[in-house]
């Protein structure tokens, strides 16, 4: 099966497709925003990173949420369940960890079909 | 290759398969058990999904383990341990991450094969 | 699709084949070293288990890396930035997550092709 990477940075790519299955790198937002303004923004940005895989989140098949502060559950989710396309929502997990600085307060990784 | 969700939520799908990969949400046990009681619920809704899968333990992939206090490796791995098939052990990766409430003391995330 | 299980543990598998698509066990180094020592370590550890799974560095389609402690950030990707191909980077993300002891001060988790 092929495997195509699309926005190739030197330490890791943002998007890899393995035949019909797409991983994208986790995503982070803006510094400065609280949770729901970043949530907003990387929700946004996977909407792009999956058009432009050919694909889109109806097709999302697992999504891996990581939230720095546990308290912020309720507000991640307020976007998330804003953005996720009723009867294709995908399997998810979310747990706290610490992100690449104190100023991320929420990653997503994802996993979608094309 | 197609999707198909089962036990679809507005949030989440507790069970996503594309093609031959099922991809199930986290899964977290009853508040108010310690690690061991929630592991063996945790592992017994593994089980359900997995066969409504039209699968079984025998051919997971993949396990990624959140244990909300790492002190309490030693108590999940018994239970993981009594259940896991052997011969058909998956990859497994266990980290410290708080989950969406301090009740919640494990969550099991379950990548599998059909 | 086939499934095949190579390096299998009573507890978890190190390799788990599916398809085209090879789940490793999360990986950790040697207890002592810095996570400099302890990264160089897993990336040896994770070419070796790609090659006995009869793939490489060049197909890793996604990476998990867990540290214990997110100011190691730079430390850690110091040898990563030397292993990983250029042109051929992987879907990443980093969380800070402690691993199942002390000792223990980076994991990551791969997913490749073959």
């Amino acid at each position: 099966m092929s495997i195509r990477r699309i926005d190739v940075g030197p330490r890791m790519s943002q998007i890899v497709i393995h035949g019909n299955t797409v991983y994208l790198a986790g995503q982070v937002g803006e510094p400065g925003g609280n949770v729901g303004a970043q949530t907003k923004q990387i929700l946004a940005a996977i909407d792009e990173l999956l058009a432009k895989a050919g694909t889109d989140k109806t097709k999302i098949l697992q999504a891996i949420i990581w939230l720095a502060d546990m308290s912020t559950f309720a507000e991640m989710n307020a976007e998330w369940d804003k953005w996720v396309p009723q009867g294709h929502t995908p399997a998810r997990a979310t747990g706290e960890a610490k992100l690449a600085g104190p100023e991320y307060l929420v990653e997503i990784i994802i996993t979608a079909a094309i």
